[in-house]
């Protein structure tokens, strides 16, 4: 790529960076948690569509996407799971293909009164954007919208098609990721802007998730014998799963992409409702679980081992043993992915655009990543043979309180976006 | 009193007996747990209306009683909290006042599906009715009223001045009861038909609700360590909290009532919420505990200890120590009382006309019994200076699934109360 198209993109960018920031603003302010996408996902409908984008929306139907690897269990209904897609067709098709993605949904906020500002109301203070959400990832979101801008702003458009995808489900299942590729949508390559401080994510942990249902005969608490509390009987079974949890953390357990990392692998104990009574032995508990999987560790085997904790542990206690813990799977059933393992020569390729993207405006070398979570790449990575490079800002207290964006990592992630498609599509005059 | 009348009024218990049947069931169709006892005491008010009582009808006020000795402090607000009180005026008063209490709240009945019938939809069986309240104490609220018809269909009514109350909130304050002290209703003795098996009631303990706010920093369990999580960090407080009710049960803190028995004092995790995303690592954490106290056993003393014991036990937690888990009271702050220590002439005379009613119905002596639970006697007991008889019918899984009240007791305990009322206050002509 010419180096003075660089510094025009680049200075698009910064042209157009009190939008992006605004925009980012407004979209942050739409509380998208699980079942709430609609308002956001039409605010980034009406963007694509004012940019001329075509524009595909759709609701997921789980039929079409249950017999699929990589699909979760669900429960409840999806009438709000609605994916957009925001299409550039190439006219000269000189370049390559490219899907630029990103989650609409966003993690509950939590109690109100732990915030300094209610989040979803988002305030720019001090170089941040704060809100829930503003970093996780509606920062990637106008990453990827703005980067294109940046290539209209220079009279140019991507050489190569492009897919601008605003999923939903990230957060629970990926299942929205999942549907966009159930519909059609491949390409030669994906960037996910996820905030992971402007590092290229090598690997990534599965997830899977479950609820353990706990139920017994219940009594008035004047009659209560010790153990006879399903509440508390969920104790020894989340000691049971910690201690499987420190089994497969185990340094030999380790692949080569989390060999340096102790505990790489968090089972987090993430809620749980019991019992409805104080003066009542409770009758009844669920807790639900998130356990993480190295890439290659298989979902079945790990499920399997999880149930047998659970059981074993239940039949050890006097409560538990004759009424037997329940497991119930929805949410993640989330594989490993490693970017690093994919040894095409268009992932390699992939790669070298984005290190030559990356240090063109930041200066400085492009770091790699094995992360402790999981992203939506596993599917183009795994499930479509593409390679899914996940980079995108900095950000702080993602699932927490006064989760935060730096808006200049953002800009330094909006430029490095706009010389990647450059050169990736390479570009075709508007 | 001639033992025509006592087989007169026998009689007449048995004659009714199926209208009486009847009533239970359609009082205990009324779903009437905490917030929801309108529909029940409409009916209440109603059957006692068509019986000519005079009706006495109110909100609970909290500006009246909130410095009354008794108070629990309450959470929400009282809009539905309304008593219902029948009041016979005797023309002649030839004999003694009596109130006729019992509550017409119920605790909640837990998951459906572990009912083997609609709770709210009692079944008659095999000599028991079944249905969340019938037991506790719907039969007793029948079995007052129809004892007072038994009397009024000899052509009788009682000699002394009746009062039938049928409360709300017995179940989390006793605010109900005190609420019908500070209207001005006292009387020679109380008669409170609670299920306790035929027994008469002789001490029961003090009962005191707290609830325990954890709060902390929540993260992507990407990055959770271990002790960041709420939940978890309930863990360490309800084991301190078990190891205080173990010193609090031991044999040299036990009074004469409960020296026989070895946990009378039960300690009850009642209800437990944390967390709202199964990958965020959980910031907050709520947990509602009972703990019992001995007749004579301060409740500012019991909080203070427990306060200390939580505290205590937050500052040996990593997560906890610089964010203290903040204890708040709803619900009981309930004092035991004995019966059994009121010396007076008047409640000996009350034991020995129940002695004696009890006698002639079952032709067994009437058994004594020191109970793990709180009732509304100690109002009566230790605010107002009135003995507080607690007799009632045979009830099996109170607070439990299919709850269920055994009909030939409750009709034992109507016989024994009609008796009662005809000796304890005596008779007119209607």
């Amino acid at each position: 790529m010419r180096e003075d198209l660089k510094n025009r993109l680049c200075e698009a960018v910064d042209q157009k960076f009190e939008r992006q920031v605004a925009f980012l603003s407004e979209l942050t302010s739409h509380p998208s948690t699980r079942g709430n996408e609609q308002s956001a996902q039409g605010f980034m409908a009406d963007e694509l569509a004012t940019r001329r984008y075509e524009i595909d929306r759709w609701q997921i139907d789980i039929a079409e996407i249950q017999h699929l690897p990589g699909f979760s269990p669900v429960l409840g209904p999806y009438d709000d799971a609605v994916n957009v897609v925001g299409i550039h067709r190439s006219r000269t098709q000189r370049g390559r293909s490219l899907i630029l993605n990103g989650h609409i949904d966003v993690v509950p906020a939590g109690p109100l009164d732990m915030w300094d500002n209610p989040p979803f109301e988002p305030q720019v203070a001090d170089g941040w954007l704060y809100g829930r959400g503003g970093g996780d990832m509606k920062a990637g979101l106008a990453s990827n919208l703005f980067a294109l801008d940046a290539l209209a702003a220079c009279g140019l458009a991507p050489g190569g098609d492009v897919y601008f995808q605003s999923v939903v489900e990230e957060e629970c299942t990926g299942n929205g990721a999942l549907a966009c590729l159930a519909r059609g949508y491949t390409a030669d390559a994906a960037l996910i802007p996820e905030p992971f401080s402007e590092h290229l994510v090598t690997a990534q942990l599965g997830v899977i998730w479950f609820q353990v249902h706990l139920k017994g005969l219940p009594t008035h608490v004047a009659y209560a014998r010790t153990g006879a509390n399903a509440i508390e009987a969920a104790f020894p079974l989340i000691h049971a799963l910690h201690e499987m949890e420190h089994r497969w953390n185990a340094s030999e357990k380790r692949p080569a992409e989390y060999r340096h990392m102790d505990h790489a692998l968090n089972l987090n104990i993430g809620k749980i409702v019991g019992g409805d009574w104080t003066s009542s032995v409770p009758a009844w508990c669920v807790f639900d679980v998130r356990m993480a999987i190295f890439p290659g560790q298989s979902i079945d085997a790990a499920k399997a081992e999880i149930e047998q904790v659970i059981l074993d542990a239940a039949r050890d206690n006097a409560f538990l043993r004759n009424s037997l813990p329940e497991i119930v799977y929805h949410g993640f059933h989330a594989e490993g992915y490693a970017l690093s393992r994919d040894s095409s020569a268009n992932a390699a390729s992939a790669i070298a655009v984005l290190d030559k993207a990356h240090h063109s405006v930041s200066g400085v070398v492009l770091q790699r990543e094995a992360i402790t979570a999981t992203t939506d790449a596993r599917f183009f990575g795994l499930y479509a043979d593409m390679p899914a490079l996940v980079y995108g800002p900095r950000a702080e207290a993602i699932h927490g309180f006064n989760e935060r964006v730096d808006l200049e990592s953002m800009r330094r992630i909006t430029k490095a976006t706009a010389l990647f498609i450059a050169d990736w599509c390479n570009t075709e005059e508007v």
